[in-house]
């Protein structure tokens, strides 16, 4: 016979459902200030009631984990029930989930139904004595003196035959608190939730080379003053700020090597003035803690930190593990690198192409365990230096393992710190590294063009993986200059702004390429630019007339103002008549209402109308179904009286391609 | 800083996808002579060769585990990869994931790639003899003579610069036996899978009432005969077994108590020849163990088993856990129950409704562990006479604790027996009792009947839950006769028989009075039978030519003949032009065709035509998006010769308003 348990198990089950990652293998992401919902299914056998608690505390890297906060769970439907709070600090969380039976409000129910129905319930009298006694001797204890009072009075009313005390409403949080939970039921372990900075969660990022020339710059020609710096990076603050980012992103700012170096235009021809990639990095000067001296110097850097912080933009550095011939490491560490059979260190490859110019890391290394520390060592010093945002190049290149310790280790040494991964791989790669620690994450956004992928695509982002993965929607990067935009002019680079920074919170462009329009591909076929700035340095003329900076700014004034956009949880597509009309809203999760409707012609070229289908309960404004309510266009004014499920749009390229409504109840009034 | 794994860490990880119940905390489903399908996402960073393995072995209860048998993964797409077997021992089995990376196969792989272009491969073949020297040191020790001659050759071709053997198949296979594994990353712990016998996985249920009488038994007049007994039960063994179902479910067979006995259609005004409901459980002649005397003693019983096994049928015993105020247990464990307040024995009640007639067990009693062992006893009692399947009444008014531990437990002992959950819940409740150990759960089939209903539900049961979750799909049972079978005649009996039948691998009828198109309801708007067996004794004449056994007994042949239909996996819906006609295949999982094609009229009364779309290629006959097949009625009979993805049918009520396909390639011809 099988052993028993050693004590009776509490008759509750508890299934958690939201957040968990691979049953708690990984921790969910959640962001300072962001509402944290947990839901779980909580339920025993039968129809008695049962009662359960949320608990959550905050675990620091070091010193002892908080208090256990305990909130109550509210039931919802079919055994879901959930609680929220708002955690106050960064870093690792845990939450825990408690359930049991509930006996006093079991008892409650039935007898107030009983008497309801006029059933004699003399002994169910003498029953509710008997557990309103025990309550009372809880709440000595554990109760406040108006606890006491009214359980006391309630003990009288019913020694009295008096039941007019069974329906009132103080019961249910009295009964939470000061019923016996025993036994209580628990998950076998809590949940871990990491807590990043709000910036992880809501973003917009801009992305410029520093050496290239602005018409901003303090120079007489753009286009004959040689190499940008980070002096001048400084100057372009200002713009950055103005267009509404908070995120700049620079390129690698480290020497890049010589052996091997690449031309304009990804040449392998070099010639001595070619200044040669970013991304090749290490050179006589230093490798991936020094800059490069035409951009300027580690002082340079704490002044451009700095600066950016006075207008409350973070500086975001690109990390890059990979080495020219150059590199100080291939001589100081030849360990690190995979050798080819003669000898010779292994460059980059994809057979038969050769990458000769870069030498990767081997993660497979005997010496891994030195290689980890420098690796992590590479962004400590420039954590040191003030810098706390990351996008990390190629990340999937990297073996996974250490991913998990680099970023688990950095985030419990500064939790302020946020990681995106530059990765555009297969699925299930790009979630693991999430996974294992990244906050944002690279997504296929750049490539979902119909309405249809669009949909499925962030249907997935928002529900699968929305408690881990966070999507960061470029339209464009260095690397990618899509077919669509190459080939469909000014409303493409609208529409893929619009859906960039409304479909995701956190969103970025290359520029000034991006709001520039820059669209020439080096050649047909290719997602590489012509005359790309990986290569070679090139001047940018922000006065240009045809400039969508106004609309990139008018984008996150939206995004800043409308709390329904600095989130992912609550998006919800909408049936169209047009495939060539998507139609998504998003509400603010913590509750407050400003539902965001957003309408976009996906059409480069073509005029399409029809009707969009949006329920308008889904606005969480209590519409019925026939209501009116104001539909107002935060992109181009006015307002619109909408009504019920089935409303008009008209939709033009390059006159009004897009609505980005706030939608409002009539009541509210126009502003 | 933190500390470093002790030892590198695999590159390869491996995120198990099916079968996997709530992350590993509950064991899957498998059943003997099913093949296993394990699936994982196995990958690791970059675009290097990984390789993997499947491991399973069987672990008895007793005695020690089998070795581990291990089988390639093979890859399907996005890194997800799999492998399958069958097991051939009942009980519980482990399998386990490995993965590692394969540097011998990279190196092949992307030598090939550069001799392929052209590129000089001297230091490629260099490397090249290094691996495959290590291999042969290995297959020294771990492969056949055959491994070291091809590898031996193979060096000495590397070694002349002849690279005509990179191609050879044989590669993948002696790779995978004789590389290094290490280090090889594998799932934290192993998953669990209970194989069930085949029954629990493909079974046709047949329910009636043994005290009742048919006029198949040997009286002069099957009205005024008296109550049936388990010996006239032996005598209809042959009616269930013409008709082809392998499950005979008794309701409950012990005495009945006369305390509050209710009386014909549930009137609570029993006189002294109504003979009470099998469910009031327990008189002077004993509980659960005990035999009703009308119906027979123990030694019927045994007849019954072993009259049963002589047609290969197995009898399934309704366990109720619950007692009438009669019951031996009332007094003799008076522990056992709840008290109300005046020190009675809690009845059952549904406030304001009370049935006093029940005494309900209290599983938060603190004799919980006798009653726990005396629980199980009943189940053993049974087993020990040579019952092996049990019917569970009723089993979400007990605690999951216990079911877990109880169910766990007989199983080790008797990994030969079968639970069926009798429990229309809430989804929840349902899907845990179905965890915890039930191998076959009721569902809510019995109340899904429109074509989007049904669409949705097998959806999700053949998908979301598959894994553990067996549903039994009941047209009536003697506490459910459905509105629509009240009232649409015939075809609401025939299209449910072969809904049931062909979407369920289980299903099961409560007869005579489902092939006797039984449809009188107690009152309107009720469930419940006129004049129901569970209260009073009827007469059921078998040779009404209206009995719809004829199309029972087809049902289970085409059902026995077609693996197809004896899985639920690989169901799947197809689109039809009407809302009134449902549309769905399954083929057999094992892979050997046979392809079934079921297009059912869901409505009673009116005719339904238009086309159905179906994906030619997912029969499995590799059939192209224009190709014609054959569609062979096995209901109707009759051949069709259908092409492609749009093909025309026209379903009346009453003169054929369904299809049950065999799907053939054309050059197989018809037969």
């Amino acid at each position: 016979m099988t052993r028993l348990p050693t004590s009776r198990p509490s008759r509750v089950v508890i299934e958690p459902v939201s957040p968990v990652v691979d049953g708690g293998r990984f921790p969910a992401k959640a962001a300072l200030g962001e509402t944290v919902t947990v839901v779980a299914d909580v339920f025993a056998e039968g129809h008695d009631a049962i009662a359960g608690a949320l608990r959550w505390r905050s675990v620091p890297a070091k010193g002892r984990p908080s208090k256990w906060v305990e909130l109550p769970l509210h039931f919802h439907v079919n055994d879901r029930w959930s609680a929220s709070f708002t955690p106050a600090k960064l870093g690792r969380h845990e939450v825990q989930i408690d359930g049991w039976s509930a006996p006093a409000e079991t008892w409650r129910r039935g007898t107030a139904v009983k008497v309801a129905a006029g059933v004699d319930v003399d002994v169910e009298l003498q029953g509710g004595i008997a557990i309103v006694e025990r309550l009372l001797t809880h709440a000595a204890d554990h109760g406040t003196d108006d606890d006491v009072e009214l359980l006391a009075t309630f003990r009288s009313q019913l020694a009295a035959g008096d039941t007019s005390g069974l329906d009132e409403p103080q019961w249910a949080d009295l009964f939470w608190r000061l019923e016996a939970r025993d036994p209580v039921a628990t998950l076998p372990a809590p949940l871990a939730i990491d807590v990043d900075p709000e910036r992880a969660r809501f973003s917009a990022w801009y992305e410029f080379f520093p050496r290239s020339r602005w018409s901003t710059d303090d120079v007489d020609d753009i286009d004959d003053d040689g190499h940008g710096t980070l002096r001048d990076a400084i100057d372009r603050l200002d713009h950055v700020a103005e267009m509404g980012f908070d995120v700049l992103y620079l390129p690698p700012i480290h020497p890049i090597g010589t052996t091997n170096r690449k031309g304009a235009n990804n040449t392998t021809d070099a010639g001595p003035d070619d200044v040669g990639s970013p991304w090749g990095i290490g050179a006589s000067e230093g490798g991936h803690t020094a800059v490069h001296p035409d951009l300027g110097t580690l002082d340079d850097v704490d002044a451009l930190v700095a600066a950016c912080r006075e207008r409350e933009i973070d500086l975001a550095l690109d990390i890059a593990f990979q080495c020219t011939p150059d590199h100080p490491w291939v001589t100081e560490h030849p360990e690190w690198f995979a050798k080819r059979a003669d000898g010779s260190i292994q460059y980059a490859e994809n057979p038969p192409k050769k990458y000769q110019d870069i030498y990767p890391i081997d993660f497979e290394t005997d010496a891994w365990e030195s290689l980890w520390n420098a690796l992590a060592d590479v962004f400590r010093f420039w954590i040191d230096r003030g810098v706390r945002i990351f996008r990390v190049d190629n990340p999937h290149t990297k073996a996974f393992p250490f991913w998990e310790w680099c970023l688990g280790t950095l985030r419990r040494e500064h939790p302020d710190t946020i990681f995106l991964a530059e990765a555009f791989t297969r699925p299930r790669v790009m979630e693991r590294l999430a996974k294992v620690g990244f906050n944002q994450s690279y997504t296929y956004f750049t490539w979902r063009q119909a309405s249809w992928e669009l949909r499925e695509y962030y249907t997935d982002l928002s529900t699968r993986t929305v408690d881990y993965f966070r999507p960061n929607a470029w339209p464009n990067t260095p690397d990618i200059l899509t077919e669509q935009l190459q080939h469909g002019g000014r409303p493409v680079f609208v529409s893929r702004a619009i859906l960039a920074a409304t479909l995701s919170a956190n969103w970025g462009v290359y520029g000034p390429a991006f709001e520039l329009l820059e669209h020439r591909a080096v050649r047909p076929g290719s997602e590489e630019y012509l005359d790309s700035e990986k290569y070679q340095l090139r001047a940018w003329d922000l006065d240009d007339p045809a400039s969508i900076a106004p609309l990139l700014t008018r984008l996150n004034e939206i995004r800043r103002s409308h709390p329904a956009l600095q989130h992912l949880h609550t998006l919800r597509f909408h049936d169209t008549d047009s495939a060539g009309i998507l139609c998504y809203s998003k509400t603010d999760p913590a509750g407050v209402g400003d539902p965001i409707l957003v309408i976009v012609n996906l059409d480069a070229r073509e005029r399409h109308d029809g009707y969009v289908h949006v329920d308008p309960g889904s606005f969480g404004l209590g519409l019925g179904d026939d209501d009116e309510y104001e539909a107002h266009d935060l992109l181009g004014g006015g307002t619109y009286r909408w009504q019920g499920w089935h409303n008009y749009v008209d939709l033009t390229p390059g006159r009004g391609a897009a609505h980005v409504f706030a939608i409002r109840h009539p009541a509210d009034g126009a502003t």
